[in-house]
């Protein structure tokens, strides 16, 4: 049972929709991150926020705004905020957090190590003074900014991404469930954040942080490479996650569809 | 011209008044830190949680809820919110962040270095998460959290706490400089959040957030011993410093100013 094909044929022309999408990331990211003094402080700040890889969760977020029928704007501040969030444990990836990844470090390392925990350390809470300072006084904006806040700090925590790392330091942990924490967290965060500040009501939140929580996961999952029978298991298990992430799309305004459901291919399956 | 003697004199019974407000903020720090599985994350979280140094800006946070007519209970999210800031900041005390300070780590190291730069990574939105679901839903409730939020970002960001790390990383910055930023900014946000929680007007939190700044360095310079001359030079400084203190409670209600002055009894000077 895989999408229509309606869905496949539209999707193809998606990827403009998440590229406009990320450039609006993009600038808003550009415009809130203060250049200025001390240089000792800015420039290593702005360094490493641009140098970590753009995750995909913060578009996500966008796009289920506007799923639920939110404008772009009420969105961008909590993208921002998942987009700072990433960053700072890319900031902080070192040392190796675990032997299974032995990934490379994500972000060059210029500064010495002193000043990249201090910067990390310094991203997260500029992620929550952006959302924190987003909202306009009106008790709606507020509330919304506010279960948002909570997501991105669970996202984050140690039920979160944290969480996943001190799972991957585990000797019988799997690498799904690092990346269902990790990948998957943030997307469900991401989907969630955009459906509460797009306005969507408790269905449709919970339906966006499922949606999110499958496509985070078969991300995560794609990005690594595992060895022959395992990589075809791989394979049947991204399927299996793409239909049911298909299915919580269910009941959405049709002609929004496709957009969202070409997440999968604007990651690059 | 030093405070009058009254208040003097009055200062001599407000420790059980600040033993009560840090006995109210362990009690709800202990309520609030989950104690859960898995082991291997929660806990390190309480063990860097519980062995950080108790900061005093949390309990100056309380004091001053209750010096703009405020309860106890309305300012003790954001206190907790300060303790685990604060203690983040001590779990990620190493590497040795500053050649000047040669301070011994605070915390102690039983775990590994990714286990403590994790840790330190969970315990930061966790107190933001505490502060973002303290709010009821009214709307005059979650408009104060939401500028205490701001608040401690900032105190903890690099314009707060981080940046007085950085400018502590450069040759010529003074001892002073550091602490302005760091125990200095750290009190100021203590002082402001709790007026701001306490139903504080503007003119009311602005004088506690330069008052918890003052208090904030007169600690932090009680902490440091200068050689010689410096020494006497810094309680010089002390001195001025809690004049100028004492002045920013003027106006406040006759009956609390004592108690509130009495932080500097409680910090042991």
């Amino acid at each position: 049972r895989l999408p229509p094909r309606s869905a496949a044929v539209m999707s193809q022309i998606t990827p403009s929709y998440w590229a406009a999408i990320n450039e609006d990331i993009e600038d808003h990211l550009r415009r809130v991150i203060p250049v200025k003094d001390p240089v000792a402080v800015y420039e290593p700040l702005g360094h490493f926020i641009f140098s970590a890889p753009r995750n995909s969760a913060p578009a996500l977020c966008i796009a289920a705004c506007e799923l639920v029928g939110g404008h772009r704007d009420q969105a961008m501040a909590a993208a921002t905020a998942i987009q700072l969030i990433y960053a700072a444990t890319c900031t902080h990836e070192y040392p190796p957090l675990t032997a299974r990844g032995k990934r490379a470090s994500v972000v060059d390392r210029v500064y010495g190590s002193n000043v990249q925990l201090m910067t990390g350390d310094g991203i997260t809470p500029m992620g929550f003074e952006i959302l924190a300072e987003s909202c306009d006084w009106s008790e709606r904006g507020s509330e919304r900014v506010r279960r948002v806040m909570v997501e991105v700090a669970r996202a984050m925590g140690t039920e979160g991404w944290i969480g996943g790392q001190f799972r991957g330091l585990e000797e019988e942990a799997t690498v799904e469930e690092v990346i269902e924490k990790t990948e998957g967290g943030l997307h469900a965060c991401g989907g969630a954040c955009g459906a509460i500040m797009g306005g969507g009501n408790e269905e449709e939140i919970e339906k966006m942080r499922k949606y999110g929580k499958l496509v985070g996961i078969v991300k995560g999952l794609t990005q690594i490479v595992f060895g022959g029978k395992e990589n075809e298991r791989k394979r049947e298990k991204i399927e299996e996650l793409k239909v049911l992430a298909f299915k919580e799309l269910e009941g959405f305004n049709g002609e929004m569809v496709p957009q969202i459901y070409g997440f999968l291919d604007f990651v690059r399956l």
